[in-house]
Protein backbone atom coordinates (compact mmCIF):
# COMPACT_ATOMS: atom_id res chain seq x y z
CA UNK A 1 0.00 0.00 0.00
CA UNK A 2 1.80 3.10 -1.37
CA UNK A 3 -0.06 6.10 -1.26
CA UNK A 4 -0.11 7.85 -4.96
CA UNK A 5 1.23 11.40 -3.25
CA UNK A 6 -0.43 14.85 -3.92
CA UNK A 7 -0.21 16.35 -0.59
CA UNK A 8 3.27 16.85 1.64
CA UNK A 9 3.84 14.28 3.95
CA UNK A 10 5.76 15.12 7.49
CA UNK A 11 6.84 13.64 10.46
CA UNK A 12 8.29 14.98 13.60
CA UNK A 13 10.82 12.95 15.44
CA UNK A 14 12.69 12.90 18.53
CA UNK A 15 13.14 11.84 22.12
CA UNK A 16 10.52 11.93 24.60
CA UNK A 17 10.63 15.53 26.13
CA UNK A 18 11.93 16.80 22.73
CA UNK A 19 8.74 19.23 22.42
CA UNK A 20 7.02 17.67 19.52
CA UNK A 21 3.81 17.89 20.90
CA UNK A 22 3.92 21.62 21.74
CA UNK A 23 4.66 22.31 18.15
CA UNK A 24 2.10 20.76 16.52
CA UNK A 25 -1.05 23.81 17.12
CA UNK A 26 1.76 26.38 15.98
CA UNK A 27 1.92 24.16 12.80
CA UNK A 28 -1.58 24.16 12.41
CA UNK A 29 -1.66 27.49 11.79
CA UNK A 30 1.13 28.22 9.93
CA UNK A 31 -0.46 25.60 7.07
CA UNK A 32 -3.88 27.48 7.63
CA UNK A 33 -2.43 30.79 7.46
CA UNK A 34 -1.28 29.81 4.02
CA UNK A 35 -4.32 28.12 2.88
CA UNK A 36 -3.65 24.94 3.26
CA UNK A 37 -5.83 22.36 4.88
CA UNK A 38 -3.73 20.29 7.30
CA UNK A 39 -4.03 16.40 9.39
CA UNK A 40 -2.40 16.24 12.37
CA UNK A 41 -1.95 12.34 13.07
CA UNK A 42 0.14 10.24 15.05
CA UNK A 43 1.70 6.43 15.28
CA UNK A 44 1.14 4.49 17.35
CA UNK A 45 -2.66 4.89 18.01
CA UNK A 46 -3.75 7.29 14.83
CA UNK A 47 -6.91 4.97 13.74
CA UNK A 48 -9.47 3.15 16.29
CA UNK A 49 -8.14 -0.25 15.88
CA UNK A 50 -4.17 1.40 16.19
CA UNK A 51 -5.32 2.31 19.90
CA UNK A 52 -6.34 -0.95 20.42
CA UNK A 53 -2.98 -2.17 19.15
CA UNK A 54 -1.09 0.98 20.86
CA UNK A 55 -3.16 -0.54 24.63
CA UNK A 56 -1.14 -3.59 23.83
CA UNK A 57 2.24 -1.77 23.11
CA UNK A 58 2.18 0.20 25.90
CA UNK A 59 0.18 -1.65 28.57
CA UNK A 60 3.20 -1.99 31.81
CA UNK A 61 2.20 -6.05 32.49
CA UNK A 62 3.88 -6.78 28.88
CA UNK A 63 7.49 -6.66 29.81
CA UNK A 64 7.73 -9.82 28.59
CA UNK A 65 6.80 -8.97 24.98
CA UNK A 66 8.80 -10.88 22.33
CA UNK A 67 10.78 -8.19 20.65
CA UNK A 68 9.49 -9.14 17.08
CA UNK A 69 5.84 -9.33 18.06
CA UNK A 70 6.56 -5.34 19.59
CA UNK A 71 8.19 -4.41 15.96
CA UNK A 72 5.11 -5.98 14.03
CA UNK A 73 2.33 -4.09 16.16
CA UNK A 74 4.17 -1.07 15.04
CA UNK A 75 3.88 -2.29 11.67
CA UNK A 76 0.26 -3.69 12.14
CA UNK A 77 -1.06 -0.26 13.56
CA UNK A 78 1.06 1.88 10.24
CA UNK A 79 -0.37 -0.54 7.91
CA UNK A 80 -4.10 0.55 9.47
CA UNK A 81 -3.07 4.25 9.66
CA UNK A 82 -1.75 4.44 6.30
CA UNK A 83 -4.83 3.51 4.74
CA UNK A 84 -7.38 4.86 6.77
CA UNK A 85 -5.47 7.80 7.53
CA UNK A 86 -2.51 8.73 5.52
CA UNK A 87 -3.41 7.87 2.33
CA UNK A 88 -6.65 9.25 1.56
CA UNK A 89 -5.36 12.64 3.15
CA UNK A 90 -2.46 12.84 1.02
CA UNK A 91 -4.48 11.36 -2.57
CA UNK A 92 -6.75 14.73 -1.41
CA UNK A 93 -3.94 16.83 -1.65
CA UNK A 94 -3.93 17.67 1.90
CA UNK A 95 -0.48 17.87 4.39
CA UNK A 96 -0.45 15.62 6.62
CA UNK A 97 1.70 16.29 10.18
CA UNK A 98 2.36 12.85 11.67
CA UNK A 99 4.13 12.60 15.20
CA UNK A 100 6.46 9.88 14.48
CA UNK A 101 6.29 7.03 11.70
CA UNK A 102 8.94 4.61 10.12
CA UNK A 103 12.21 6.55 11.32
CA UNK A 104 10.82 6.03 15.21
CA UNK A 105 10.56 2.26 14.50
CA UNK A 106 13.90 1.88 12.87
CA UNK A 107 15.89 3.96 16.07
CA UNK A 108 13.86 2.52 18.58
CA UNK A 109 13.55 -0.61 17.58
CA UNK A 110 17.08 -1.19 16.01
CA UNK A 111 19.23 1.05 17.56
CA UNK A 112 17.68 1.20 20.86
CA UNK A 113 16.88 -1.92 21.41
CA UNK A 114 18.97 -4.16 18.78
CA UNK A 115 17.16 -5.47 16.67
CA UNK A 116 18.87 -6.21 13.51
CA UNK A 117 18.40 -2.74 11.31
CA UNK A 118 18.65 -4.62 8.25
CA UNK A 119 15.89 -6.69 8.73
CA UNK A 120 13.79 -3.76 9.86
CA UNK A 121 14.56 -1.84 6.87
CA UNK A 122 13.83 -5.04 4.29
CA UNK A 123 10.39 -5.04 6.35
CA UNK A 124 9.29 -2.17 5.67
CA UNK A 125 10.46 -2.17 2.04
CA UNK A 126 8.52 -5.26 1.98
CA UNK A 127 5.25 -4.18 3.61
CA UNK A 128 5.42 -0.57 2.57
CA UNK A 129 7.44 -0.72 -0.46
CA UNK A 130 9.80 1.40 1.64
CA UNK A 131 7.64 4.69 2.07
CA UNK A 132 9.41 8.05 3.54
CA UNK A 133 7.98 11.25 4.26
CA UNK A 134 8.94 14.33 2.12
CA UNK A 135 9.99 16.02 5.40
CA UNK A 136 11.45 15.32 8.72
CA UNK A 137 11.68 17.74 11.57
CA UNK A 138 14.03 16.73 14.23
CA UNK A 139 13.93 17.72 17.10
CA UNK A 140 17.03 17.09 18.76
CA UNK A 141 18.14 17.70 22.69
CA UNK A 142 20.56 15.58 25.26
CA UNK A 143 18.10 13.27 26.95
CA UNK A 144 19.68 14.12 30.20
CA UNK A 145 18.52 17.70 29.98
CA UNK A 146 14.97 16.16 28.21
CA UNK A 147 14.52 13.57 31.23
CA UNK A 148 15.44 16.00 33.89
CA UNK A 149 13.21 18.66 32.55
CA UNK A 150 10.39 16.12 32.40
CA UNK A 151 11.46 15.00 35.74
CA UNK A 152 11.49 17.99 37.35
CA UNK A 153 7.53 18.73 35.96
CA UNK A 154 6.40 15.30 37.47
CA UNK A 155 8.33 15.25 40.99
CA UNK A 156 9.88 18.55 42.19
CA UNK A 157 13.42 16.72 41.59
CA UNK A 158 13.02 14.63 44.84
CA UNK A 159 13.94 11.28 43.91
CA UNK A 160 15.11 8.00 45.89
CA UNK A 161 18.31 5.76 45.08
CA UNK A 162 16.39 3.17 42.71
CA UNK A 163 14.45 5.67 40.61
CA UNK A 164 17.58 7.29 40.14
CA UNK A 165 19.50 3.96 38.97
CA UNK A 166 16.04 3.37 36.96
CA UNK A 167 16.47 6.78 35.30
CA UNK A 168 20.13 6.24 34.58
CA UNK A 169 19.34 2.95 32.80
CA UNK A 170 16.40 5.29 30.75
CA UNK A 171 19.16 7.77 29.97
CA UNK A 172 21.36 5.03 28.44
CA UNK A 173 18.52 3.95 25.88
CA UNK A 174 17.69 7.32 25.13
CA UNK A 175 21.26 8.09 24.75
CA UNK A 176 20.90 5.39 21.74
CA UNK A 177 17.30 6.83 20.81
CA UNK A 178 19.42 10.57 20.41
CA UNK A 179 22.68 8.68 18.48
CA UNK A 180 20.38 6.49 15.81
CA UNK A 181 18.23 9.42 15.29
CA UNK A 182 21.19 11.93 14.18
CA UNK A 183 22.91 8.83 12.24
CA UNK A 184 20.27 8.33 9.88
CA UNK A 185 19.10 12.09 9.77
CA UNK A 186 22.58 12.27 8.56
CA UNK A 187 22.42 9.85 6.25
CA UNK A 188 19.41 11.66 4.43
CA UNK A 189 20.05 14.98 4.95
CA UNK A 190 17.88 16.13 1.49
CA UNK A 191 14.69 14.63 4.10
CA UNK A 192 15.82 15.43 7.46
CA UNK A 193 16.31 18.63 8.97
CA UNK A 194 17.61 18.45 12.68
CA UNK A 195 16.46 21.51 14.80
CA UNK A 196 18.25 22.45 17.98
CA UNK A 197 15.30 21.82 20.59
CA UNK A 198 17.22 23.47 23.80
CA UNK A 199 16.18 26.77 22.36
CA UNK A 200 12.75 28.53 23.51
CA UNK A 201 9.89 26.95 21.76
CA UNK A 202 8.83 29.82 20.02
CA UNK A 203 12.42 29.76 18.33
CA UNK A 204 12.08 25.94 17.26
CA UNK A 205 8.53 27.07 15.98
CA UNK A 206 10.21 29.98 13.76
CA UNK A 207 13.02 27.91 12.34
CA UNK A 208 10.33 24.56 11.40
CA UNK A 209 8.00 27.79 9.54
CA UNK A 210 11.66 28.62 7.66
CA UNK A 211 11.97 24.85 6.51
CA UNK A 212 8.67 24.72 4.99
CA UNK A 213 8.12 27.91 3.71
CA UNK A 214 10.93 26.95 2.14
CA UNK A 215 9.70 23.67 0.78
CA UNK A 216 6.29 25.66 -0.10
CA UNK A 217 7.79 27.93 -1.87
CA UNK B 1 13.83 -16.51 16.39
CA UNK B 2 14.09 -19.73 15.43
CA UNK B 3 14.17 -22.50 18.03
CA UNK B 4 16.89 -25.15 17.84
CA UNK B 5 14.63 -27.69 18.01
CA UNK B 6 15.07 -30.77 19.92
CA UNK B 7 11.33 -32.21 20.26
CA UNK B 8 8.64 -32.50 17.53
CA UNK B 9 6.58 -29.54 15.86
CA UNK B 10 3.46 -30.91 15.07
CA UNK B 11 0.37 -28.21 12.97
CA UNK B 12 -3.21 -29.25 12.17
CA UNK B 13 -4.72 -27.45 9.85
CA UNK B 14 -7.92 -27.42 7.87
CA UNK B 15 -11.04 -25.06 6.98
CA UNK B 16 -13.63 -24.34 9.70
CA UNK B 17 -16.00 -27.42 10.70
CA UNK B 18 -12.97 -29.68 9.74
CA UNK B 19 -12.72 -31.43 13.33
CA UNK B 20 -9.69 -29.84 14.34
CA UNK B 21 -10.72 -29.15 17.76
CA UNK B 22 -12.06 -32.68 18.04
CA UNK B 23 -8.86 -34.58 17.59
CA UNK B 24 -7.35 -32.96 20.20
CA UNK B 25 -7.56 -35.05 23.38
CA UNK B 26 -6.94 -38.42 21.39
CA UNK B 27 -3.80 -37.28 20.16
CA UNK B 28 -2.77 -35.64 23.46
CA UNK B 29 -3.71 -39.45 24.57
CA UNK B 30 -1.84 -41.27 22.09
CA UNK B 31 1.65 -39.65 22.48
CA UNK B 32 0.77 -39.67 26.60
CA UNK B 33 0.63 -43.38 25.83
CA UNK B 34 4.08 -43.47 23.83
CA UNK B 35 5.42 -41.73 26.74
CA UNK B 36 6.04 -38.78 25.53
CA UNK B 37 4.94 -35.01 27.34
CA UNK B 38 3.06 -32.97 24.72
CA UNK B 39 1.96 -29.21 24.45
CA UNK B 40 -1.14 -28.65 22.34
CA UNK B 41 -1.41 -24.75 21.22
CA UNK B 42 -2.96 -22.53 18.91
CA UNK B 43 -2.64 -19.46 16.90
CA UNK B 44 -3.77 -16.67 17.18
CA UNK B 45 -3.85 -16.57 20.92
CA UNK B 46 -1.68 -19.21 22.46
CA UNK B 47 -0.34 -16.19 24.82
CA UNK B 48 -1.48 -13.34 26.98
CA UNK B 49 -0.76 -10.90 24.45
CA UNK B 50 -1.73 -12.98 21.76
CA UNK B 51 -5.46 -13.54 22.96
CA UNK B 52 -5.49 -9.38 22.75
CA UNK B 53 -3.81 -9.64 19.41
CA UNK B 54 -6.65 -12.43 18.81
CA UNK B 55 -9.55 -10.54 20.26
CA UNK B 56 -8.76 -7.15 17.86
CA UNK B 57 -8.29 -9.75 15.06
CA UNK B 58 -12.18 -11.02 15.44
CA UNK B 59 -13.71 -8.03 17.10
CA UNK B 60 -16.77 -7.90 14.13
CA UNK B 61 -16.81 -3.97 14.56
CA UNK B 62 -13.30 -4.09 12.69
CA UNK B 63 -14.42 -4.21 8.85
CA UNK B 64 -12.06 -1.83 7.98
CA UNK B 65 -9.48 -3.84 8.99
CA UNK B 66 -6.40 -2.96 6.43
CA UNK B 67 -5.66 -6.47 4.61
CA UNK B 68 -2.06 -6.17 5.35
CA UNK B 69 -2.17 -4.70 8.91
CA UNK B 70 -5.01 -7.91 9.15
CA UNK B 71 -1.48 -10.05 8.01
CA UNK B 72 1.02 -8.06 10.41
CA UNK B 73 -1.29 -9.04 13.52
CA UNK B 74 -1.40 -12.85 12.89
CA UNK B 75 2.61 -12.23 12.55
CA UNK B 76 3.06 -10.57 15.65
CA UNK B 77 0.42 -12.98 17.59
CA UNK B 78 3.02 -15.71 16.01
CA UNK B 79 6.42 -13.66 17.25
CA UNK B 80 4.92 -13.50 20.80
CA UNK B 81 3.83 -17.19 20.49
CA UNK B 82 7.28 -18.81 19.02
CA UNK B 83 9.21 -17.02 21.67
CA UNK B 84 6.90 -17.73 24.69
CA UNK B 85 5.22 -21.05 24.18
CA UNK B 86 6.54 -22.89 21.09
CA UNK B 87 10.56 -22.52 20.88
CA UNK B 88 11.14 -23.40 24.66
CA UNK B 89 8.58 -26.74 24.50
CA UNK B 90 10.79 -27.68 21.70
CA UNK B 91 13.51 -27.30 23.34
CA UNK B 92 13.11 -28.72 26.18
CA UNK B 93 12.49 -32.07 23.92
CA UNK B 94 8.24 -31.87 23.96
CA UNK B 95 5.86 -32.48 20.98
CA UNK B 96 4.18 -29.54 20.50
CA UNK B 97 0.97 -29.36 18.49
CA UNK B 98 -0.36 -26.66 16.96
CA UNK B 99 -3.55 -26.11 15.83
CA UNK B 100 -2.93 -23.28 12.44
CA UNK B 101 0.31 -22.00 12.10
CA UNK B 102 2.13 -20.04 8.61
CA UNK B 103 -0.25 -22.38 6.21
CA UNK B 104 -3.39 -21.21 7.32
CA UNK B 105 -1.64 -17.27 6.97
CA UNK B 106 -0.80 -18.18 3.93
CA UNK B 107 -4.02 -19.91 2.84
CA UNK B 108 -6.73 -17.40 4.35
CA UNK B 109 -4.50 -13.59 3.95
CA UNK B 110 -3.01 -14.75 0.53
CA UNK B 111 -5.42 -18.16 -1.53
CA UNK B 112 -8.29 -16.55 -0.15
CA UNK B 113 -7.69 -12.98 0.90
CA UNK B 114 -5.77 -12.34 -2.43
CA UNK B 115 -3.05 -10.65 -0.36
CA UNK B 116 0.44 -11.54 -2.43
CA UNK B 117 1.39 -14.82 -1.78
CA UNK B 118 5.40 -14.07 -2.65
CA UNK B 119 5.00 -11.19 -0.06
CA UNK B 120 4.00 -13.36 3.15
CA UNK B 121 6.54 -15.83 2.20
CA UNK B 122 9.22 -13.48 2.34
CA UNK B 123 7.92 -12.06 5.71
CA UNK B 124 7.69 -15.37 6.90
CA UNK B 125 11.38 -15.75 5.63
CA UNK B 126 12.38 -12.62 6.96
CA UNK B 127 11.03 -12.49 10.31
CA UNK B 128 11.14 -16.43 11.28
CA UNK B 129 13.93 -17.28 9.41
CA UNK B 130 11.01 -19.68 7.10
CA UNK B 131 10.35 -21.85 9.92
CA UNK B 132 8.39 -24.97 9.13
CA UNK B 133 6.99 -27.99 11.29
CA UNK B 134 8.03 -31.16 11.14
CA UNK B 135 4.50 -32.91 10.13
CA UNK B 136 1.03 -30.66 9.21
CA UNK B 137 -1.56 -33.12 9.22
CA UNK B 138 -4.44 -31.41 6.87
CA UNK B 139 -7.98 -31.93 7.55
CA UNK B 140 -10.11 -31.99 4.09
CA UNK B 141 -13.37 -31.39 3.36
CA UNK B 142 -15.51 -29.81 1.32
CA UNK B 143 -16.94 -26.64 2.72
CA UNK B 144 -20.36 -26.90 1.67
CA UNK B 145 -19.88 -30.13 3.64
CA UNK B 146 -18.35 -28.50 7.05
CA UNK B 147 -20.74 -25.00 6.57
CA UNK B 148 -23.35 -27.09 6.15
CA UNK B 149 -23.15 -29.19 9.56
CA UNK B 150 -22.02 -26.37 11.57
CA UNK B 151 -25.17 -24.39 10.38
CA UNK B 152 -27.36 -27.15 11.41
CA UNK B 153 -25.67 -27.41 14.66
CA UNK B 154 -26.77 -23.69 15.22
CA UNK B 155 -30.42 -22.97 13.19
CA UNK B 156 -32.16 -26.08 12.84
CA UNK B 157 -31.88 -25.85 9.23
CA UNK B 158 -34.03 -22.41 8.79
CA UNK B 159 -32.24 -19.66 7.42
CA UNK B 160 -33.62 -16.12 5.62
CA UNK B 161 -32.62 -15.46 2.23
CA UNK B 162 -30.23 -13.10 3.70
CA UNK B 163 -28.54 -15.25 5.85
CA UNK B 164 -28.31 -17.75 2.30
CA UNK B 165 -26.43 -15.06 0.34
CA UNK B 166 -24.17 -14.36 3.07
CA UNK B 167 -23.83 -18.29 3.29
CA UNK B 168 -23.05 -18.41 -0.23
CA UNK B 169 -20.21 -15.66 -0.44
CA UNK B 170 -18.75 -17.18 2.96
CA UNK B 171 -18.58 -21.08 0.93
CA UNK B 172 -16.32 -19.53 -1.75
CA UNK B 173 -14.44 -17.81 0.33
CA UNK B 174 -13.96 -21.49 2.17
CA UNK B 175 -13.30 -22.77 -1.22
CA UNK B 176 -10.28 -20.69 -2.13
CA UNK B 177 -8.96 -21.61 1.48
CA UNK B 178 -9.57 -25.38 0.73
CA UNK B 179 -8.14 -25.38 -2.98
CA UNK B 180 -5.16 -23.20 -1.61
CA UNK B 181 -4.66 -25.69 1.59
CA UNK B 182 -4.54 -28.55 -1.15
CA UNK B 183 -2.06 -26.69 -3.14
CA UNK B 184 0.51 -26.30 -0.75
CA UNK B 185 0.23 -29.62 0.62
CA UNK B 186 0.65 -30.70 -3.19
CA UNK B 187 3.94 -28.91 -3.45
CA UNK B 188 5.57 -30.14 0.00
CA UNK B 189 4.50 -34.15 0.34
CA UNK B 190 6.94 -34.86 3.20
CA UNK B 191 5.80 -32.33 5.52
CA UNK B 192 1.87 -33.00 4.71
CA UNK B 193 -0.39 -35.46 5.38
CA UNK B 194 -3.91 -34.95 4.09
CA UNK B 195 -6.70 -36.58 5.73
CA UNK B 196 -9.97 -37.28 4.51
CA UNK B 197 -12.11 -35.62 7.39
CA UNK B 198 -15.82 -36.88 5.87
CA UNK B 199 -14.87 -39.98 8.14
CA UNK B 200 -15.90 -40.67 11.16
CA UNK B 201 -13.52 -38.59 13.84
CA UNK B 202 -12.65 -42.15 15.27
CA UNK B 203 -11.21 -43.13 11.81
CA UNK B 204 -10.05 -39.45 10.92
CA UNK B 205 -7.62 -40.24 14.84
CA UNK B 206 -6.85 -43.87 13.82
CA UNK B 207 -5.40 -42.37 10.61
CA UNK B 208 -3.58 -39.65 12.20
CA UNK B 209 -1.84 -42.23 14.91
CA UNK B 210 -0.91 -44.18 11.78
CA UNK B 211 1.30 -41.11 10.46
CA UNK B 212 2.36 -40.32 14.16
CA UNK B 213 3.33 -43.86 14.85
CA UNK B 214 5.67 -43.90 11.87
CA UNK B 215 7.25 -40.84 12.52
CA UNK B 216 8.05 -41.53 16.18
CA UNK B 217 9.51 -45.28 14.84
Amino acid sequence: MTPKKKGLFITLEGIEGSGKTTQIPGLRAFFNEYGHSCLVTREPGGTKIGAKIRRILLDPAHKNMASNCELLLYFADRAQHLQEVVAPALQAGQIVICDRFFDATLVYQGYARGLDRRMILDLHRLVFDGLLPDITLLLDLAPAQGLARAWSQINNGGRTEAESRFEAEKLQFHEKVRAGYLDIARRDPERFHIIDATQPAADVGRQMYTILKHHLD
